[in-house]
């Protein structure tokens, strides 16, 4: 079976036939509280504790406006209709993602580079860091269909080939996570433990799995056992807000009957020390624009 | 059309043909703040003011203890697996509602002629009550679906013949209301707004409408327009906490992807002046354990 030629020599096991144990990761997931830097010695130790970090009026109101801006110029775009990079709602066709943001678009493009991320990123990392992918999700008012709980790691891992979960997301609320607009949820802590999943990945699985997740997900029983054990957080801020996420920890969102859309911006440094190898799962690599490979140049 | 026929005498139109004006409820939705029972004049004011009123601790833990160990009775009662009271989540088949409680079970019987319940539902009303329905829904945890935004008394007055919104429904929670698990939300004051709704009624609507509502639901436009105008509140508690809420308030749900169910009883006070008449939306009459007719004998 791939399932024991590929983890015979992986750290994280996944994708497999059937449930095993979770394995803990014991080291720091911080590179070090002494790393001078826009995060205070303290952050960074919370950061470790938690997996997560929530920085309020991270962009200013006048960078919200303009980045809202640029979202509506990339959903309406009608060049990128057909583009692989965007991506729709399976029920309604509307808009859900569009990817390579920083690449898309100037201005996103300058905040991907700058310092009050850059910085921070390298804090948590201890390296040089690039962009392993850029995104807006956006979730419209009334049919926005959330995201089941997963780990980002466990299908960069999968289906990415990165090495370790050594790589942080920061998402920015372009619109006002509210309690009940399907803000995302994080289990506090467990981004020490990596969970395998059950279940072999098809060839091309991105093509469906970022409209709905089906394979990579965490049985029931388990998140049942991690929501115990670690609780439930949820994000909730105004817009401009950041949330900075260690890339293994369990999260998901529900969905959205109000009449506000959440947008956020996403985007994943990744240590220059974990760029991808061959996918773990042995399916082929992702496209360039779901994990950049070729272009892992340092920020 | 049957349209025009019913809507000619009918106060509260719905289930037209095309959107219409909303209808302003102007009089107080609440018999007087100087009835003596267990209300406050200002709680009774903050009700007819806000169309709801929450109450912390309103069950006892050991009372919340019994009523769940009913539901989990209910639930896996074999004698009503092909009960029509019984009703199931359309994608997975769970139970998502039991109806009439009050009937099947002694103990939610007590509860529901309980004075602390009888005589909030007199003050409120001003008359007489009795039981229009009652019912256990339960929101599973991953699965629980929720429902979508909607005002009872629209239903209940276009497939029941309740003829006014002079009616009030008592929910308990069994389980903790989280922000993230599919609490309700309410618009707070929109009791007082009665929104016709576009669509024809299907003969046994209810059948399918208890598991996804499509009929009797309001427009995109009118639910931002009405969220911008009232806001939305979201109802979390403690298991124990009771919401009181007028017939006509917008709420609706989301769906619930953590582990932790989300379990309500609950109980409608009809007043002995509203009893239902033939159904506004011109189809037969509901079943008597969804709408009362045949038993509307005063608690």
């Amino acid at each position: 079976m791939a399932d024991t030629a590929v983890t015979e020599h992986d750290l994280y096991p996944t994708r497999v036939a059937e449930e095993r144990d979770t394995v803990r990761r014991d080291t720091p997931t911080i590179a070090g509280t002494d790393r001078p830097g826009p995060f205070t010695a303290d952050e960074l130790r919370r950061h470790d504790e938690r997996g997560f970090s929530i920085l309020p009026g991270f962009l200013s109101s006048e960078e919200v406006s303009a980045s809202l801006g640029e979202l509506g110029r990339l959903q309406d775009d009608p060049a990128l209709r057909n583009d692989e990079r965007l991506v729709t709602e399976a029920d309604t066709g509307q808009v859900r993602s569009v990817f390579d943001v920083h690449l898309l678009s100037d201005l996103l493009g300058a905040l991907a580079r700058d310092g009050r991320l850059v910085e921070r990123a390298r804090q948590i990392l201890g390296t040089d860091v690039y962009l392993h992918q850029t995104r807006i999700n956006y979730q419209p008012g009334f049919t926005g269909s959330g995201f089941y709980w997963h780990s980002d790691f466990e299908t960069w891992h999968a289906e990415d080939g990165m090495p370790t979960p050594h790589c942080v997301s920061c998402q920015i609320a372009l619109t006002d996570n509210l309690p009940y607009n399907g803000g995302l949820m994080v289990m506090p802590g467990s981004h020490r433990l990596f969970v395998p999943c059950v279940g072999e990945t098809p060839q091309d699985n991105f093509r469906s799995s970022l409209k709905a997740q089906t394979v990579g997900v965490p049985s029931h029983a388990r998140i049942t056992e991690m929501a115990e054990a670690y609780g439930i957080e949820q994000f909730t801020g105004p817009a401009g807000t950041a949330l900075w996420f260690d890339s293994n920890i369990m999260h998901g969102s529900g969905n959205n009957i109000t009449p506000f859309p959440r947008s956020n911006i996403f985007m994943v440094f990744n240590s220059v020390e974990n760029r991808p190898e061959k996918p773990y799962s042995g399916t082929a690599p992702r496209p360039e624009h779901i994990a950049h490979r070729t272009d892992t140049t340092p920020l």
